[in-house]
This record gives structure tokens, sequence and C-alpha cells, in this order.
């Protein structure tokens, strides 16, 4: 029976009799909160949503939709920043949105080995606490973290403010549950750390943002809690000087160095104009700005900053900084730093890049970018900022001052192409942590190779003949 | 054209068009080598080694063997322990090894974005060696490390000793060049740090043995050498003892704790009776060791090390315990970690086990698995010892003295059964780093369950239709 001769009603009844009628959402009040994103460049249609509360109700909804040919989005928290978890989008009205965020549970904490088995629909900040009730860490740390779900983070292998000390999602875990395409539960929620028995399907899961299956639970790793942190906010010339001081801080305090974020005059000044309360940390003006921050279990850490301070002042890197002597003063500095995506609004419209070059080549990329986009749109304000260790930077363009803000926006995807363009050149990638969805669909088979795309087609035919799950989306 | 139809010189003529008449050996005494293992449980047959020396020369082989329905066996160093490496396993004389050796570059060194680019034929050692030529260090570490390849490490995910603090094979890798089983390239040797554009294909190659691709080369991640190593030798009670210790010392210290090693007496007593030059670092005998190293950027190791022998002594944890006051010292104490697995043969028969638990369970493990031995075989002598840190141990049983040796290897997989049993109960994995090969493959279907198997038979037939690549191992 296909999605055809099934009548609508037949589909919502059988739906309800799995997950429970309240958890079948098919009114479009009911709907809209699943369908509109953060962004409103994506607009979703869907016949319904379904909230599973189990596993095995996950399990059911799906055999039902390859039974009917049913097309099935998964979502989380519906924070993705490219359209992924928005159904609809190949112009199918049909499709269902599948709800991960009534599987909220943590189902094991084990502070011996390490790890938390959490189920896909805790919000990331709620990961977070459990890991700091049971005395641990868990790293994995974003902007939209009170609302993004954990499942949400795998799936797109999310990536963050403290991947230079502890890796992307993906590096974070080493067990998940994952249901396939019609039904089947791929279980592995194992603690190990090291298992070589057969090929590594997790790695698969995280990442294909849905395409391939749905991420239910995950082990999750625990780290010790560094016992303190040491911030400082740090100015200087340009980002020359700025990798140079990254290798300098390693260089000194190895995996200590837990942030290292970059950012411009330009941001600092919209989070100064625009945020209440937001003043710069230092007394005269820098070209760039490094927030830099150490965590260390021994009481190290004081002595490593002054150490990598003074050699950066004395090999010339370091204009002036200041190390945060308090709590709150270390929150007014990542405040300048996390606000900033948000303040840009202020400025008018802004087209996004969430690119990353090698490491060694960010200097070089940052060079390029600014007068390429000058050339392309003169008086377009360039707010190039984020993780600098990591080689991932949110080349974020704000519109020229009096410019229309439609017509800016207009020109979104010849401004990604002048960006990507300089990216690709450079080896890097046109999607460092957001991932591809719908946004960048059409941009993939230019950066990757023919090779890799009929191998990822290979797969994505393997686990999802039918193409039923997040269809449209990455391929 | 299939194998039946192509007269064997002919193959062998179009191979030496490939890669050189004298880098197709067809002889019994130049193949000796490939065939042999180091345990010697597997004896190989093959048509011919082929030993390329160019990406586009083992992707040509490989074009020319998907024509030729000839099965292909990629070799490295010939160190794994499985037999994964080892053709003719399943009956078929006429494989042909694919020998990775001559493939030996350094590609590219960036110090900058910490990556190297290395070919897979490079020994591991060789790669170690090029990193601290660059002011750097490559983490992986294993026993056979002068002999084994690092494309062998990558296609095994070889673990080894610096796990704990830097992860498995896998971890240690930005991007990878494959050659797929009908010679197409999938080619990205990235050094980005972050990419989510598509799938990680790189994960299902790693750790897949050979059976899905063949690595040709990699980019692999460098990290700063730490600047002091601090290294203790401590006597304890048990292994309970011992994971509370490791859990003291992460909170202490956390990532500057680089190597965890457990071992019982029993394992000490073997290499001190039968070692030249090894003796006894601690006056007393203990029932158990633990070698504990701690590597540092900054000069707080040897406090930091103090600190937790210390409160080790006070929490009743540690008996007694020496630190190594020199390089000397400190290599004594390795060694007698390192020499372990080889003197066991001066005791007779040893089988092996390479298994893993969740990190909190190795002290009831190996609770357990005393008892199940004895019961199983009176005066079996067990040397379980390894990686606690990451709950790998590799639970050797020696013969009972007097036993013929014969005699007691033909009961090696009854013995597995009785070991195996308790790693299953309690989570673990019956193949922590050496991997399935084709020792295991039996195994497998004990071990996983039916859907994983089935995902696994899915992707090995998308990618390798015709069965080719290292035929009859891991499935």
């Amino acid at each position: 029976m296909t999605a055809d001769t099934l009548a609508p009603q037949t589909l919502l009844s059988r739906l309800s009799a799995i997950v429970g009628e309240r958890n079948v959402l098919s009114e479009a009040a009911d709907m809209a909160a699943y369908l509109a994103e953060p962004r409103e460049l994506f607009h979703g249609r869907a016949r319904c949503v379904v909230r599973p509360g189990s596993t095995a109700e996950v399990a059911a909804v799906l055999k039902l939709c390859d039974e009917t040919h049913t097309s099935v989005v998964p979502q989380g928290g519906n924070t993705g920043l490219v359209g992924g978890q928005i159904p609809g989008q190949s112009g199918n009205a049909d499709e269902i949105v599948l709800s991960l965020k009534r599987m909220d549970r943590v189902r094991e904490t084990d502070t011996s080995s390490k790890t938390m088995t959490v189920e896909a629909g805790m919000t990331l900040l709620a990961v977070q606490e459990a890991a700091e009730a049971a005395g641990a860490l868990f790293p994995l740390s974003l902007a939209s973290e009170g609302s993004c779900t954990i499942g949400g983070n795998l799936s797109t292998n999310a990536g963050g403010t403290a991947v230079l000390a502890y890796g992307n999602a993906r590096d974070l875990v080493t067990g998940l549950e994952v249901v396939l395409a019609d039904g089947r539960v791929l279980s592995n929620l194992s603690k190990l750390k090291k298992d070589n028995t057969g090929y590594d399907l997790k790695h698969l899961f995280m990442g294909s943002e849905g395409t391939l299956g749905v991420i239910t639970a995950a082990v999750v790793k625990l780290y010790p809690r560094p016992r303190e942190m040491q911030t400082a906010f740090i100015g200087l010339k340009s980002p020359h000087e700025a990798l140079a001081l990254l290798n300098l801080a390693q260089a000194l305090a190895g995996a200590d160095v837990k942030t290292f974020e970059l950012m411009p005059r330009f941001g600092l000044d919209i989070v100064i104009n625009h945020a209440v309360a937001a003043r710069d940390p230092l007394s005269s003006k820098h070209a760039w700005y490094v927030l830099l921050e150490l965590g260390s279990q021994t009481d190290s850490g004081e002595a490593a900053l002054m150490n990598i301070l003074e050699q950066g002042a004395e090999q010339g890197l370091i204009d002036d900084a200041v190390v945060a002597a308090s709590l709150d003063q270390r929150k007014d500095f990542w405040k300048l730093r996390e606000l900033l995506s948000d303040m840009q609004k202020f400025e008018g419209g802004s087209i996004k890049h969430d690119v990353s070059v090698p490491v060694a080549k960010v200097p070089q990329f940052l060079d390029e970018v600014y007068p390429a986009v000058e050339t392309f749109m003169p008086g377009a304000r360039l707010v190039p900022f984020g993780h600098l260790g990591d080689g991932n930077i949110h080349c974020n363009v704000s519109q020229p001052v009096g410019m229309d803000k439609q017509a800016f926006l207009d020109r979104w995807y010849q401004m990604n192409e002048v960006v990507h363009a300089i990216v690709t050149r450079l080896d890097g990638s046109i999607s460092a942590e957001h991932g591809i969805g719908t946004l960048k669909r059409d941009l993939l088979p230019g950066v990757k190779s023919p090779v890799a795309l009929e191998v990822m087609r290979a797969i994505k035919a393997a686990l999802d003949p039918k193409g039923l799950l997040n269809p449209g989306k990455v391929l």
C-alpha cells in the first residue's frame, strides 16, 4: 500500500495507534512551531507531526512509513541553520515530521566509565547539566544549547566553541541507538573506548542529517571538570599574530587551551553598540581580538596564562590583554563573543558563511576575503569571527549602510560564491559545522568529488532504498 | 573476462605492465615473507604479491582485478594478529597480495595546521620520527611500531598505549585517500578539523580491515610534544584500587594522564625471570602494578604526580611507588610492560584474548575471569595486562606448568569461550584493538546484533559488489 492509496485519515489513525492521539499533530496551529525555522529561510509543509515517546514507538512509526511509502523528516530542537529539519522542501506536502523531543531521559550515568546514556530529545543544556550534577563535564557547547537537542547535535555532528580541546560532536560518542528506514533498530549503546568488532557504523549516522537513520539515543563521553579556568581578552594586529599566538599557547599549555576565539574590531563594535551593558575590556582599540581560555586540573593555569601573555608580548604578537579577575568578568568577556551573531541584526541584513580552512591558512583566507567582498559589493561590512583553533570562521557579511535589506539578501548566493571560491581554493569546507541540509545541497556537487558523491549515494541506497528518510536533504 | 578464463601468465604480465616486473613476486621464496604471519596461526597462499609504488598504480591494479574477478588482500607490515592480511584463507589459492610498503613517503608536513600527509606504507615508527623531526608528536604507539605500517594501523583502527590520552587510530586522522574495489580513487586528503559536507566516509574505511577499500594515504594529526614526562611504577592490592587510582589521577591531572597500564605480579615475574637485566623497581612484592605517566606542557607535572601518589597513598589505593629519576629509569619501567607479551613465550603456550569492557567493569571482569579459567583448566596461569584506562585488557593465559604445549593450544577456542562469555555479559568487546580478520570472523555473529550484521553486509555489497576485497575477512 502506498501513500497514494492510503487515505490520509487512515495514516493519521494508524500513527495515533502507535504514539497516542495527542502526539499526532495535524492542525496548522499545532504544527506551526515545527514548520518555521529560526532564520526564516525555509517554510515547511507537512501532513502531520508525530511525537513518539520511546525507541519502540519510533521503530513502529518508521515501519508504518516504510509500508506506506511515507517520507519522514526527523527533528530535534528545530534550531538547524540549513533547513535540514524542515519538511516539504521538495514540494511534497505529505511528509511527516518525526519530533524526538519527548524522548528526553538520561538512561544511565556511569562516572567511573565516564559515560552517560542519553535520549535524543534531551536539550544539549540538559545533557550538560546532567553531567555537571554527576560531577563531570560534557563539553559540547554552542549558542543554541538551551533549545537544540543532543540527537540533532549528533545527527549534524555539531561543532561549537569546545572543539579545539574536545573535538566535534562525533568525537564525544561511544555508542549509538538508531532506527533504520524500515523500522529495524540498530542498537549499540556501547560504553567501550576500544571496540574493533566490524565496521564502525555509528560514524555513518552522525553527520548524515537524518538521511540514513534516526538517532534515538547515544552514549556520550564525560570528562573531568577543569578545576580552574583562566580567561584572557587580547587585542592584536591581525589574524597572522593570532595564529602565531595559538601555536605559542598550545606549545606552552597543550590540551589546557580550551578556547581560542577570534573576532575583528567591527564585531566588538556591534556588540558594544547594541548590547545592554557590554563594554570594551581594553582601554584602546585594536584591529583584532582573541578570547583565550585555559582550563586546568592543576593550579598551574594562572602561571601558564601569564607565561603565554608575556612571551606573546615579547614576540610582538599581543598589543594588549586583560585577564578576567572574577567569574563575572569572565562572563562579560564571553558575552562579547556570544552576542555577536545576535546583535548583527541591528546592522541590517546579514549573509552567513560557515566555512573552514586548514588552520595555517586562516590568515591568508582573511587577507583575501576582505578585498574580494569589497570588490563584489563596495561598503559590505565583513564580520568574520569564530573558532580560529579549528580553522572555522563564521564569515558573516553585514549589508552596506543604507542599502535596502532585501536587495542585499537577494545577493545571498552570489556573495556565497565569492567567499566559497576562496575557501575552496584554500582546500577548505563550505560547511564547517552547520551541515548541508537544503541550503547547501546544490552546492555539494561543486565541492565534493564525483567519486565521493557516488559512494554517498550508494550508501544512501543501501540503507534507505525507498528514499524515505529526510528526502532532498544533503544529496 | 574472469580469473578462470584469464591465463595466469596473462594476469602476471598485465600486473607487471602496471607496477614493473620486479614488483610482481610469484616465486614461493619471494612470496614467503608475505604469506607467513607472526603468530604462525595462519599460512597463506597466493598467486602473486604485487607491490605498487603510487596511488595510480594501486588504482590500476584494482581496476584490473575488478575486470578479471581477482581477489585482493591488502597488506601493510604483515604484523596483524588476526590473519586479516593473509591470503588464501577461504581456500582460494588465486588471491593476490597487494603490498603497500613501497608507498612510504611523507607527502607534506604542516606544523601550523598540525597535520602531516603520509603514505600508507610508512612504518608507524617512521611516521613518529617524521613528526618528531617537525618538533611535534604523532601519539599512536604500539609494540610492533618498527614494522607495522600506518596504512595497516588505520585500516584496522589500531589502539596501543596512548589511546587513553589521544584516542584510537581513527581519532588521529583528518583526511584519507582510498582506492575502491573497482579502482576508483576516493581522495579527501583534508586537513580540516571541521567539515560537515556530507557523510563522513573516512570512518567507514578505518577499521574495515581492507574489505571496503585500500587506504593509500592519510592526513594525520600532530600534537605538541609534552615538555616533560613523569613516570611512576606503582604497587597495589587489586584492580579495584587501580581503577580508583585512575579516577583520582584524571581528577587531579586531567588530560595530562597519558598512560595507565595495569599488570599482575605474575606478569612482572615473567619479565624479570626471562628478560636480560630486567629487575623489580620496588623492594617488596605486590599483587598488581600500574605504570602511570603524566605528560605536561608546563612544569606542573612533578607536583601533580606527587599529589596523585600522596592522595592515592592516603586513600589506601597505593601500597608502594617509585618515580623514574632519569630517562633510563623511565625506559626500564616501560620495558617491564613492553616485554611482557614477548617473554610469555618462555612460559610455554599462550592463549590470547584482546578484550575490553566498560572501564568501570574492569575489576569485576578480572574478579570473575580468574576463577572461571581455573575451573576450566586447573593450573592455567592468567596474565591479564594492558590499558586499564581504556578498559582494554590483554587477557593472556599461559599454559599450566608441565602441560603439553600443543594439547594446551588445542583448547584455544574453548578457552576463548570461557573468557568471552564473561566479556559479553559485561557488555564488552571480544576484539578491542586487533580486529576480526579470519581469527574471530566466526565469532562475530555471536557478539553483533543481526541488524548490525545486515547493515555491514549492505555496506559491503554497496562498495564491493563482487566481493573481491579481502574476501572472507571480517564478514
